[in-house]
């Protein structure tokens, strides 16, 4: 029986948490290597959804958002075609949109809704191009077809989680003209968090959190505010892959996002642990 | 780290539970035996508060229901008054009734509304009284002020848990002249249930739950359907004084409640055991 | 028939003073002394309950707020229990307050909720303690558990007036470690009326009114504004007694409450011949 | 002060009625005598709009149907037409017609809208041909544009009682063709509350009610059943002209109308003196 | 098959006009004038009806309303009523103000209710008599009972344009004795397009529109703001008889409303063209 | 003008049409070969797309539902995959089943999705995985994922109808082990007009009709009930490539779709011609 009171004393120990995150709205960004990983692992992806769905019981609005880097270079490499680059970026002309779509469509947003509604029938899949979701525009002629977000229409967001669905959210967006474009996912899970009012915005990355010195495993930062963070951009002392992440985290939270989270999302559950335990995990960053 | 991961595994483990449960309205019963140990423990009441919000944070909606025996024979003994019995059952005179009033809305129901509502404004207290939830005749002159159930009108609780609050109702009721009667708990808690049309009715008791042979405590029944617990009743097996709560039990799966429970509330976080985790504890009776 | 026709002529002197109060809501603080009253003339709590269920069923929304000073004395007194005193204020140690819940929940709650109810399923007692209703910080910790209102959380009473029930609250309040206090009965009617946004704040005393001189019993004001009515107070012409009441009157209209009145509840129908005909009765305070 | 204490006494007297009738919908068929009377008398159509305005503001959903036979002949004179009859009946041709539309419309629903509105913006003149309120077919070509009524479409008029409105209905209806009918008011009052599922219908008349025998003054019936009432006209006891009021009374219990009233609409008041005295007038028929 | 698909690609023309004006208010005042060219046309009127129909069907709010000049001349006639002029303005007796109510509601309001209720129970009568739609002022005592608009209440409105009802107003209203006017028809369409919040307001008149130069049929205005068009009239360019046409259409943009109209009603399907074809008609006002 | 007035005329000769079917909900399948030959016209699947929209804007339900035969097998070809056949059906393999879903989730789908969006923000692609939608069995273990549909859990589709947008759904399902199948695009189109009720089934096909005797081109059948087409089918008058799509006309009906349509999709707006003039074209089902 030991073992019986302990589960007890546990699922206990997450009321207060319960109820300080019933009824929010929690932006989760899920990259495309986790979901490399998963494969690698085989359980990781049904861990994440067994998170998700734990959120939505307990009353949180969980919105997936996800890219797919490596599936669209795997595509694209199954199709003989070879990336060109300007400045570092990606080119993506008509024929590479093409591969985006069905890599991002018809793979990744598609493994995450069936991962998710193997627990019943949550998960609808979303583009971003769905009724008017993301406005883009091009960000540079010479990469082809890349959008920044400049406008969010979350009605369609808003009706699935008020119908208690959980939206997973492919990072496709559409101009003025109706072509679509390949947007950032991180900038676009800030973006709907944003639009959506939502209490969070978390990114699960394959890093610990951040770190105050990034050749320091010893100095992860637990919790940060934004002109922190900013300061300690601009002191150079964070990697340089992390940036655009950092970025999104300050633009969120000045945005109106209450706490954006940096999670390892290679840890087992990392969403309950951050969410539900004493035992917080990875970075937060307030306002 | 270990401790941080199981935790998230129990909490995982609950999953499908919450699913299954989610806006399920559950009648629980709470014995004033159980506040009395309480009393001594001084923490089982707050044990048993965690639980009832728990489930509510959760999606169920907890109606709580109590009697108040010990506490009403404390504040007889207090005023001086000799209770009277006839064939057994105590008689409820003018006086008497005035005593069940104070004891059951001043003291018993106020110990409940006031240990959840340390987590929170869910509780509100309610008496059969209010807006003509419990219609009540006479059981027999010769006892008194002492009722049984005639009529049931739920709007009450049903608008308070529609407003995800938690109703803690204490047994009293009406007769069609406006006199309040005492009423048996046990069956309240059943009649409440079937008109609320309930999944759940869960009696807390102080025995581990029902034996196929009450002087072997090996022999502890985990489920049985009506049909099964009425024949063991007609072969003598089962103790006395399990008999009201075994036939209300009986009465509740009749008129259409799913699954009724009885439990062991001595156990700590009794209710989150049996409905959140693989160890389910008591006997759980279905239709 | 002439009798019939007359009849008929003061229903329809009612109608233009029907249609003003349709919607609108009205706290009437009931006080411990009318029940007294009541207990010896045997009808005046009928009376009262009349008169609120008209007000409900024309289409205002009446909100009971009850003290019951008479009711914890003498049942302090049946307990042998010695009040102290402090400055002349009645310390309310542990003991204390649990006859105070006992009183006013137990008995003066219940006989008001038992007599509006004899006319339709109207009536549910609430404490303050219910669902958050009042949040209190302790006045002097010489006076133990004594509370003064510092926060209202109206939505139990606005979800009854919404399903037109009738709200009967006891003035009971828990300050932010959980523990009850006793509230003043006169300030608790006036905060609610204002979380409320209520159109009326009515004091139902034993008194005519408020007197210009309150040794000239020719003197009776009629209606006052709250700069007038300060003045007076200042001025020292009024009866010390009656000061606490006028305070929460001016405080009040001052925090949007239209209408204050004190009104003599020993009248019978004073409800009814205030609102529904020319003859008003007893004082009214504007802003 | 003794007359106060009456009038609240009177006041108090209504409560049972008030709440008997809380949601009730009443349709009231309002005689065009009725009116001309009023014109003679000055009041009489004022009293009603009171008494109309009272039952709406204690929650009962009053509908108002009408006809106008001295209105229309009035204005046929003034027109120099000669009315035709065949059988006795008079015939409507296209001429006609169009002086009932100008009575109906332009004379008899505005006086009666004008003097309810005088209390508050409660009255909406409705025409039969509105939204399809009424559908009829052709009595008999020999008598022209004279219709029975054959379908209901009630959804103009509950929205109007939804919204607390009066409607004040001309019996004008429609048939398949869209050719515009007059119909008999007594008829269409009928269908109209049945079709809403009316509680009451009433017929405001210039006699006392019904007689047993109609030349013996003293032999009003007081209340009466369908199949009593059906008896007595059989047996040629009742006066010819209330023969159609009768059978129109029959024809609403029958089709779930719960009463049929027939008042005498010279008294002043007589809706209160029914609905909120104990001195009941007139003739109730009964299912 | 040509012709169909011509008639396809017709349809298919609409859809950008459909689209924008989904949801619009549109008040359309229509003329007495062009109800008396109906009758000469025999299908004017209709046409009229099913414009208005398949504006309401397509999604927008259409509203009419109507005025009855000719109508209420020739009854006078029919009556033997000699008008009285003041300054060139017709004096609106109490016998006069009994025509218009005949005229307006009795004949005009009807042939467009009944026209309308075609094609559908659509139509329902209205008069600013009802619910308190329109409140006036006396404009000059000479003139009797001529109304100026002071208040519109258009709740009855909006409940019939959210039952997809087509409101039909006749432009009577009624000052704060109760007395009933008769108000001009241009300035109540103006004064219910800017309490509604309407996109767009239409007059339908028998000219082509507004012309440069009156006298130059070459010189018609396709598109004007208000301050042109002002500057228009104190050029004197405008003929005398559209200038309060035109100061309506002034006072309406300038009240908010988005767009005012002047259309040709002697063309058929005028609304049609204007609204849902590439080929607009008349003159449109903007801000 | 002459055209101008031609226009309205085709306007007002599509009113009786868009009243009828308002509030209607119709199921439309699109193949896989109209999105085909709309690459080569460049135009087909834009003229589809502005007849959806039209639909919706007059009020109508659509909903989309199309497979993807040509799309899945080019892709296949890009991959070197080779098709294997089963009685002269295709095996459909785990790798194949990636290849379908990057065909219809990320080409097929996208493509309707945005030639719709082009008209503003109304359609949303859905997956049959998506909240339950289609749950399916496998066919036949032979031929590997190709399901059946057994479920159908339309909230989704409903909640986006109600949302007044336009889903387009790919014909994916689940199984209960959480498999993904294809499915039947013509099967799935029936089980969703079914499930939803709908007033009406189209299949846009390459073919104007059925034919009374295939062979014969002028014996195209306008009208024709399922026992009638039935006999038909039974006969051998039609051919064999027919059939499936005509299977599941006569079930849709059967399962209470009101009528089924085949009509030739190549025609430019068929759908308009169908349902907005008296040009009907192609073969329609009646119950």
């Amino acid at each position: 029986m030991i073992e019986a009171l302990d589960k007890a004393a546990i699922l206990a120990e997450a009321l207060p948490y319960i109820r300080e995150f019933s009824g929010a709205t929690v932006v989760i960004k899920f990259g495309g290597n986790a979901i490399h990983d998963a494969k690698g692992q085989d359980t990781a992806i049904d861990l994440f959804a067994e998170d998700v769905v734990l959120m939505r019981l307990v009353g949180m609005n969980p919105v997936v958002v996800h890219g797919g880097g490596p599936q669209i270079s795997a595509l694209m490499d199954r199709f003989g075609k070879k990336p060109e680059f300007v400045d570092g970026l990606r080119v993506t002309d008509a024929e590479t949109m093409e591969i985006v779509r069905m890599a991002l469509l018809g793979q990744v947003n598609r493994e995450l809704v069936s991962a998710i509604n193997r627990h019943g029938p949550f998960a609808v899949g979303v583009s971003g191009e769905d009724a008017g979701l993301l406005t883009v525009q091009t960000r540079d002629p010479r990469l082809g077809f890349v959008g920044d977000v400049t406008a969010v229409r979350p009605d369609v967001i808003h009706d699935l989680t008020r119908n208690e669905c959980i939206p997973v959210v492919a990072t496709l967006g559409v101009d003025d003209s109706g072509q679509v474009h390949n947007v950032n996912a991180d900038a676009v899970a800030a973006a709907i968090a944003e639009a959506l009012g939502a209490e969070k915005l978390v990114y699960l990355t394959n890093v610990p959190g951040i770190y105050r010195d990034f050749s320091d495993k010893t100095s992860l930062i637990s919790e940060i505010d934004a002109a922190g963070l900013d300061a300690l951009v601009q002191s150079g002392a964070v990697s340089e892959g992390m940036i655009p992440k950092i970025r999104s985290c300050i633009d969120a939270v000045a945005g109106g996002v209450r706490r954006a989270h940096i999670l390892d999302g290679r840890l087992p559950h990392a969403l309950l642990l951050e969410f539900f335990t004493r035992s917080g995990v990875g970075t937060m960053v307030m306002p």
